[in-house]
């Protein structure tokens, strides 16, 4: 049953916190837990304040891949368990420091000139967290350079971007960016962009930095290849939380962000989500919320809502740092139990007219966290009606939703920012990624490995390995056309007609000028001949 | 159990369908419905078939609204059930074609020369269609206008996407869209913008154009305000099925796109999606998979993954289409049902370096549409291994993950199209506009209304409403401080103190000069002054 208006005062003053050094409030009071939830609940929130506090100390937190997990001391290397590590991460931030500024300078600069653009290629962990800093704190009027992605390999999408840059290569700087320096997207990406580079006359290494593991094979490629500079990975920073290294310091310094602010908005953050104390912790309140949401089993889905344009990419980073965090077939003691939960979300107002229908009518299968920010903009707002600005009506729309979902018993967090500023998205980051924590303590899992991604990468290996092997088959018979059963037969083994199918379909599509199909009586009486 | 590799492909070969004058193709193999669930689901497809022929004829297929749905006549104008009906779509048509040549050739122009840019304010509706045709089929380098798009009322996001148009907004022709005419979001955008064509001493009336109903606000303001043009939006088209009518066709008109081929996509798609037949019907095919994955309740949330950048926007597009219209809490019977499903995605391979961990290991509460597109790119690929593309790494990242998934019983529908074209682009929509029309009649719900839409609307009017009366009673008053205690006890009525809270610490954060926020000892005893 909902509360009246003044219940709900009460409860609202009971579960909304401010952290004022954060510019941060977190408002828990539309979680319909029971007022004895945190208590009931305090065995699991010691035993994840202990396990962070390990993590924090440098004990093996990752212990399928037998990794540290670092990501908190990026922001405080004073913490960090080593001096080795301390002074890595220091001399790295103020190696990106120097860098941007002799970019911006022009004391490094392109063929053509002053650096005016950067080009990132990188994905997953190597694009997420630039992305969503780039926009959350980019302007068109202000940045010192512009930044364009490829985070792909679509071969259309790389030459999309890439023409975006059109006859400018001469005054881009690519950042490669890859913590195991093995990744075929980015390693394509690189090689299309190297291509582009070297169509405009340019010598790429003269316009490239690499941002990888020591020795990787994208670091070697970059030694050898006299590349302009590169940057440290390690591997006690796991890709989802790398944002604060220089995979997302150094196109955040090149933009011109003061990346300083990012790292105490975060350290800050820190400081006070580390407290063992829920009443004074955001972080394990949102671990706690939702915990109570999903049951500990994830049934709801995290509908992620920041009303504010510059936090759109927010419910991607999130996908990412949650769903690959969190979702896990075994615990830590090796039970089978499939967690995880699903994120997503764009923005408001915008979303309310693609989906409130259903959130507020539909399926009851989620939970809503807005984000607000207080602030409107840098200028005067006009009024759109006596007295009304277009940022009451945010503010409005946001409120309205608010209260219209609760009248239909779907729950919802809200988090309140003052402005979206370097400190305040640092903030924003390490709210989450401790959280994460927590609630992968919560719920016994490892939240620091991967183990489910391999297997689609090799299985793309194996396609790989099965499409040379049918290209060679008909390299090998020039001009004799042949089903796919016929090839199947032709290639030794248990072979997989449909990914050959496909494969060759694909071919086909592409390689005109090589590989022709020929129509059948089916769709699978098709031939291929290599000409 | 899973299949082996021979079973798999011979449910294959049974349950992938190619139908070449889409260029399309469609793969159900990886849903492992049972062999007689098409059978099993005759009763329903026959009702979902009789109920989309009687919507063509024109019946009232929106009985809540008593509105016709008319938007497969769009394409098709000669099933339209008027001749009225039928001359306005045609007349409309030629209208955009011959104004978006009279653009183009700088007949219609700017106060400053040639319309070079387009700034399309709308939201939900009239933004997504236009934004994913903008995104699916523009190219820098050949689009004969570049589109920039106000979508929400935020006003920080509109100065950045104002500041882009920077001093060239002589040359902007700016498209204000929606349906109702009424939209506060995109009447705030509308005024917003208005503001910055005056700051450029510019008249924004000539280089405005509304598409709107007949009469409408909008519609009343742009004839009395002199715009450059209106165009008509009808009350048988949907905001979610509006993209082939004015909404849509004139922006993708104005950057370049052949309107011609998108119609003739979607014509030749509804043509095919008509026939009462599974077998050769991809429509009612991918609602049968729907309904199959979730029991006909939506227990699984759709992933959409299309391996091609220029869709990626193709899963927000699908979240308005498919959650507006399933998203019901009654079916047509009155019975409360609250149907839905939940929709998410971006692109592919990017997304499995985000969540594919959480797909394949952890919840497995969702179903996956793999997007395939065949054609790689217009020019010939550079090779990044021996005989290896960028584009065949694409294909075997799909082909591993769908793989990847089915191995640990995750299910998959995969949609395969030649290329992305407008043709192609047409047929895409089209084949979901009629997916989600049988879906919602074999769950018997009303696919065209949006009941829970308005609540949140009436709601954020009260706070509009409560934020007057607040700055009223402290306008009163100047120089006062009140804490919100006290301005809710001076305030007539059961007031919801919460939002009066949030509204006052909106103000006071936007209104530095006029509203002054003094802490108090907690939150909630801080006061608020007017000045």
């Amino acid at each position: 049953m909902n509360l009246t208006k003044k219940e709900l005062w009460q409860r609202f003053q009971k579960y909304y916190s401010e952290f004022p050094s954060l510019g941060l409030s977190i408002d828990l009071s539309r979680m319909n837990f029971p007022e004895d939830y945190f208590e009931m609940m305090e065995p699991r929130i010691q035993k994840a304040f202990a396990a962070m506090m390990d993590l924090e100390r440098g004990v093996i937190a990752n212990p399928d891949e037998n990794r540290m997990v670092g990501h908190y001391w990026l922001r405080n290397p004073a913490l960090a368990p080593s001096p080795e590590i301390r002074q890595e991460i220091q001399r790295t931030i103020s190696n990106i420091k120097s860098f941007a500024s002799e970019v911006h300078n022009g004391v490094v600069r392109g063929a053509r000139g002053r650096f005016r653009h950067v080009l990132l290629i990188g994905i997953g962990g190597s694009a997420l967290g630039p992305q969503f800093v780039s926009r959350a704190l980019g302007h068109p009027k202000t940045d010192r350079m512009d930044v364009y992605f490829l985070d792909n390999t679509d071969p259309d999408g790389m030459d999309k971007a890439l023409s975006q840059i059109d006859s400018e290569f001469g005054e881009t700087l690519c950042l490669v960016i890859s913590k195991s320096g093995g990744t075929k997207e980015t390693r394509n990406g690189m090689l299309e962009a190297k291509a582009a580079y070297e169509r405009a006359g340019l010598d790429f290494g003269k316009h490239a930095v690499a941002v990888t593991g020591a020795d990787s094979e994208l670091d070697r490629y970059a030694r050898e290849n006299g590349w302009q500079r590169r940057f440290p990975m390690w591997d006690w920073v796991g890709g989802r939380t790398s944002v604060m290294s220089a995979v997302g310091l150094l196109p955040a310094a090149l933009q011109g962000v003061e990346i300083d602010l990012l790292l105490s908005g975060a350290r800050t953050c820190d400081a006070i989500t580390r407290e063992n104390n829920v009443k004074t912790n955001p972080s394990v309140q949102l671990s706690l919320a939702w915990y109570y949401s999903g049951n500990g089993k994830g049934v709801k889905d995290m509908v992620i809502l920041p009303y504010k344009d510059r936090l759109e990419l927010f419910s991607r980073y999130l996908q990412q740092l949650i769903m690959e965090s969190i979702g896990k077939e075994l615990d830590l003691d090796g039970n089978v139990v499939h967690q995880g939960i699903a994120v997503y979300g764009n923005k408001g107002s915008t979303d309310q007219h693609a989906y409130i229908q259903q959130l507020r009518d539909g399926l009851n299968n989620f939970f809503v966290t807005f984000i607000e920010v207080l602030k409107d903009r840098d200028n005067q707002s006009l009024f759109v009606e006596p007295n009304v600005t277009s940022g009451d009506y945010l503010n409005g729309f946001r409120l309205g939703t608010r209260s219209a979902l609760y009248e239909k018993h779907r729950e919802s967090i809200t988090i309140t920012f003052e402005e979206v500023s370097a400190f305040s998205v640092g903030a924003l980051i390490a709210l989450y990624e401790r959280a994460v924590g927590y609630y992968a303590s919560m719920i016994n899992i490892n939240a620091y490995h991967q183990p489910g991604v391999e297997a689609g990468k090799r299985t793309a290996d194996d396609i790989i390995d099965l499409q040379l092997k049918v290209l060679k088959l008909l390299s090998d018979n020039t001009g004799q056309a042949r089903t796919i059963a016929q090839i199947a037969q032709q290639l030794d083994g248990e072979y997989d007609m449909e990914s050959m199918f496909k494969i060759c379909e694909h071919l086909s599509a592409n390689r005109s000028g090589s590989v022709i199909k020929m129509p059948g009586e089916s769709p699978f009486r098709a031939t291929y001949t290599k000409i």
